[in-house]
This record gives C-alpha cells, structure tokens and sequence, in this order.
C-alpha cells in the first residue's frame, strides 16, 4: 500500500520522528519525511532508512508533488481527516493519480501495541500515578481556601513535573456541581473542605500517553485512590455505585470479547441502581500516541477486542448542578483479563 | 454574502460566544449557531440575534444541511483552511449549492479593529509587560541554577498569573545557542550569570492575545526593557544594530506604507551591518483573536497598512550555535505613526 500522512504522531509511528511541518510518504518499499529548513539537520540525523527531502516554504507541497510524479504509482491513501481542503487541494493539484480515502488508517495500524510500546505505557502511567499522589497531598496541605482555577494551574505544574514532562490533555480539576460537567472548565469557585473533587489527568513518557480519573472528598486525609469516604451520603452512594460499575466493565474486559459488551456491564450497574440516565458518555478509549485512539469502547461500538490493546474503562455519573463522579483506568488486555496499568 | 464557519475566533467574532464544537452559518440577515447539547443552554444564554440550534453528536452536519436546503441558497463562502476533507465531504454531501472557497476571509474583515477592540487590546498588552517584569524579578532572584525547562514552566505560571488568565500561545525562553533557534524548545540547559536570555510570551485579555519579545543579559540586575547591557561584546554588538533596525521599522510603520516597506526599513540596517544573512524571517504579523493574523509584515507582503491595523515588529538575528536575539512589539497604527502597546 502506498500512502501519505501529515499528523505528527502517524508520522513518529513510521519513523521515529516528528517536527511541526511535515509529510511522511511510503511508496512500495521506499519512505521520504519532507520538511522545512528549520528541522532539516535534525530529520536527516534522527530518521533512518527513509529520505529526508527539503521542503520550500513558499510551496511547500512541491517536492512531495515531484517526488509523486517520478514515482509512476497510480494510487495514494491518504487519511481525510488528516488534509484541510486547502491543503489537499494544493497536495493534489495537477496530479493524475487516485487519491484513496481512509480515515484514520494509522490509528487503526496502532491498535494493537508491541512489548515496547506496552513498557512505555506502563512507565508513563506510573510517572502519571506518582502526580496523582502529589497532587493529593498538595490538597491536603493547601488549606481548602484555593479557587478552581488556581487548583488547575497547580495540577499543571505537578504533572509536568515543574518542566520535566508534558501532558497528555489539559487536565480537569473540577469542585462539586462544576464536576458535573464531564469537560468542566476550571472556575473562580473556592476549594472547602468535604467538597468533591474530581481530577483526570496525564502525563506523556516518549511521547506516550497516561490517562486516569479519580474523584474524592476534599479533606486533610485525602489521597485519590478508589476508596474514596464521602461526608455526604448521596455522593457516598453515587461514588460506589460507580465503582460497582467501573469494576463489572473492567471484570468484562478480554481478549475476544465485544467492546459493546464492556460498556453494557458497567452501564447495567448503574441503570440498576436508577442512575441509567445520569451516564451520558461511552465508557472508554483507546490509549497511545494520541490521548484518544482506538479502540472505541461503547454501546454502538462494533470493535472487538484482542490481546494487546491499551484503552481506558471510565464511567461516569453526572447530577446536574450537584456532583458529578467519575473513576478511569488504563488498562492492558490479556487473553482472559486485563492489567490495570493507571 | 452567505457563509459558513467553524473555526472558535472567526465564530466568537461574529457572535460574541464560541465552544469547541460549534458550526456558525450567515444567510442574508439570519444567523444560526450550531452546537451540541453540552454547550446549548450557555449559547442560548450568550448569543443574541442568532437561532441556537442543537447538533446530534451522530450526525452533526445534518442540522446544518437541513438549514441550508430550507433556505433556498444557491451559493455558500467557505474557508476551506476550516474544513478538513471529511468534514467538507460530509457538510456538503447532497447539497445542490455552489460553495465558493475563500481563503481566511473572516481574517480579512478582521484586519481593521473597533476603538472597543483596540482596548482590549491594550490592556492585553499592559497585563503581559506585567508578567515581563514579573519574570525579570523571578530570574533576578532565582540564584542562576534552574533549567530552561524549570524556567519555561515558571513562565507559564507567571503569564498565567497561575490560573487567571491564559496564554496567547506558549513562551519560548532560550538561553544563549538554543536562544539562536527562532522557535526553540526548552532544553535541560543550566541558567548561568550573564547568559543571554530570550523571553516570547503573550497572554489573552477577553480573548485577546498580546505578543512581545525581550531579549537581556541574566544578572542580578536583568529588567526585560529595551535597553539591554552584555557582558559580552558581539552580543552587544548584534543587540545594538538589532534595536536599531526594530526602531527603523517602527519609524516607518504609518497608515499608507506598503508592509514590504516596514520590512525593509529595518533589514536593511541589518544587512549593512553585515547580518542580513541571520534575519531569516519576516518583520511581524497582525495581532488580535489570532495569535497570528493579517497583515502580513515581510518582504513578500502586498498588504498596504491601513489605520487601526494590530501587528508586531520583530526582528531577529541568529548567529547559529552562537545565540540568537530579538525584540518585539506590538503596535496600532495612527494615520502619521503607531502606538506602541507592548
């Protein structure tokens, strides 16, 4: 198959590298990475087996185009997804070839990891667990007068380590009723003691991503596992609910089975206990490169799992202008469990 | 003029609110604003003189399909650097209209701003010179040990004013050869006494970026103004004609110059100097929702300035491997000179 791809992490996949601007094309045997003057040197030092081939600026496709046109193939796949129309058409002008759609056939190359990839996922979820752990005890000693937003850019520092790390997404630091919102942005409300907290946050270790959610009650013994002991008897009752639920998916999770069928053993937990509604997210993702891969774990998900996968297992409940709770692993799949990584 | 639009600052300009899922369409005197049911009560809240209109996660296009077909349009502006060729393919499947490309036009009618912007602006501008002298006074104090990566996550905290405002994008702080790359990352570089240090940063005011650069001598004594004192003489020696080549632009920057010509103006001070090889990018760009907008400051331009057009003026020269400096402002244009905000 000969095709073309422009994302930074389908790119690093093919070759080991990436840089802000650049194209990676595979034709039969061969592979080129054009780029720009500014990451030239380092391209040519870091990629192996593949051309490096300068792009210019003012025209950036052109050496792609060239390169294309002496090849003689007839036919190109390229992810839709990846190409402004813009930028496509710019690709694509004055090429006589089939440009073959299809969408998102890197992250589906990606879907199963290798060992090394699985050794990069665990260390990165383990550097992501040991934030979490420091992020509770900066809670427990921080008084409870510090606001949403404050919490937030605290979060930041302590995943990335002070400027060691990078993140895997923004992290979500949400008090009470704004963790009701499943993509809550942190506001001027004031941390107080016995409020819920609700943390989802990661780390990247060699560009790989840690994803986890815990959620607790905010006071001087808190730490954020997943026995969290609320003051408030609703929110106790929410909370283990959820963990019922988030156990019986995990419970579920192996080689062979339907990704659907993940999401239905956690989400019956819930709708059991009345909550059904209160669920209005699928239960998880997949986990590598990109925070948000394959496979999709959800009710109108047709992906059935195999060995090797890495995604996370991440129910939620959401009362509006209440709480909201949410508890999320990563987990790797083996033929009859899973290893619960972070 | 019948458009449509999705990018967040094109659609915050037309309407006041924007999210991350979001779809804005104008036909004739209407206007509609699509969204998903996450955000559907805060937009009908916000936006005023605009049908709110719930987008189904699983189709999400449809709404707006429909939308069109009942209007009876013929033809549809686009800005297809918007629109990925998946998304294109699925908004435009089954409609019977002309949709007509145009590049960044609502940049384009943004390159003129209002007296309310141009406050805002402003004050962007005053809130970011804050957080220089914020960081001047950090690196004072910071006993010239800590690493790029340390000093980059504190400049992240400083312009953020840790937590209150967001960044207009992120800060480049490079130390003397790394400072030599126009688009640096930060390194495990050690700061020492008397390196050359270059801080980017901007931060956002009601959406509002500011963008300015300083470049100084770390000592005990650093302030982030323009009047920058090495220890070491080539330093000085590029510092000073690179001041003088900035002021040169500035002088020339009016309402009726050619953007070529502001270029001009401070590379050739530069060229005669005998570092015109070492200025390898453009004088500036416009500033506003953008970090980087209309006009186009560089030697290639055809842009003609006009009053009340926001950009930057800011050369650089890069002595490979050596160190790199450049100074930055952002600037309003009067009829007869600008304003220098920051």
């Amino acid at each position: 198959m000969n095709y073309i791809l422009k994302d930074e992490n389908a790119v690093y996949y093919e070759c080991g590298f990436s840089c802000d601007n650049e194209i990676f094309l595979k034709l039969g045997n061969e592979a080129f990475f054009f780029t720009d003057a500014r990451y030239l040197t380092e391209a040519k030092e870091f990629i192996k087996n593949t051309q490096v081939i300068l792009m210019d600026r003012r025209d950036p496709f052109k050496a792609v185009r060239d390169c294309i046109r002496k090849s003689g193939i007839k036919a190109l796949v390229y992810n839709p997804a990846e190409w402004s129309v813009d930028e496509f058409a710019n690709l694509s002008s004055k090429l006589h070839i089939n440009f073959k759609k299809s969408l998102n056939f890197s992250q589906k190359k990606r879907i199963i990891k290798s060992e090394v990839e699985l050794d990069i996922l665990r260390e990165a979820a383990t550097l992501g667990a040991k934030a979490f752990d420091n992020f509770a005890k900066y809670i427990r000693e921080s008084g409870f007068r510090l606001s949403e937003k404050r919490l937030f850019n605290e979060a930041e520092n302590i995943f990335k380590n002070y400027g060691e790390l990078e993140l895997s997404f923004s992290p979500i630091v949400a008090l009470d009723e704004n963790a009701a919102k499943p993509h809550a942005l942190p506001s001027d409300k004031i941390l107080k003691k016995d409020m819920l907290l609700l943390l989802d946050a990661g780390v990247k270790y060699k560009r790989y991503c840690s994803d986890r959610t815990r959620t607790a009650n905010a006071d001087e013994n808190m730490v954020l596992d997943k026995n969290a002991k609320f003051e408030d008897k609703l929110k106790q009752k929410v909370y283990d609910t959820l963990l019922k639920a988030q156990e019986a998916s995990i419970k579920k999770a192996r080689a062979g089975v339907k990704a659907s069928d993940i999401d239905k053993a956690g989400r019956e937990v819930i709708e059991k206990a009345g909550f059904g509604k209160y669920f209005i997210h699928s239960t998880g993702h997949g986990v590598g490169l990109d925070i948000h891969e394959l496979p999709v774990i959800g009710a109108r998900s047709r992906d059935v799992i195999e060995e090797n996968m890495v995604f996370t297992i991440e129910p939620g409940i959401y009362l509006p202008n209440k709480f909201g709770v949410r508890i999320e692993d990563t987990v790797i799949v083996k033929s009859n469990s899973v290893e619960v990584i972070g």
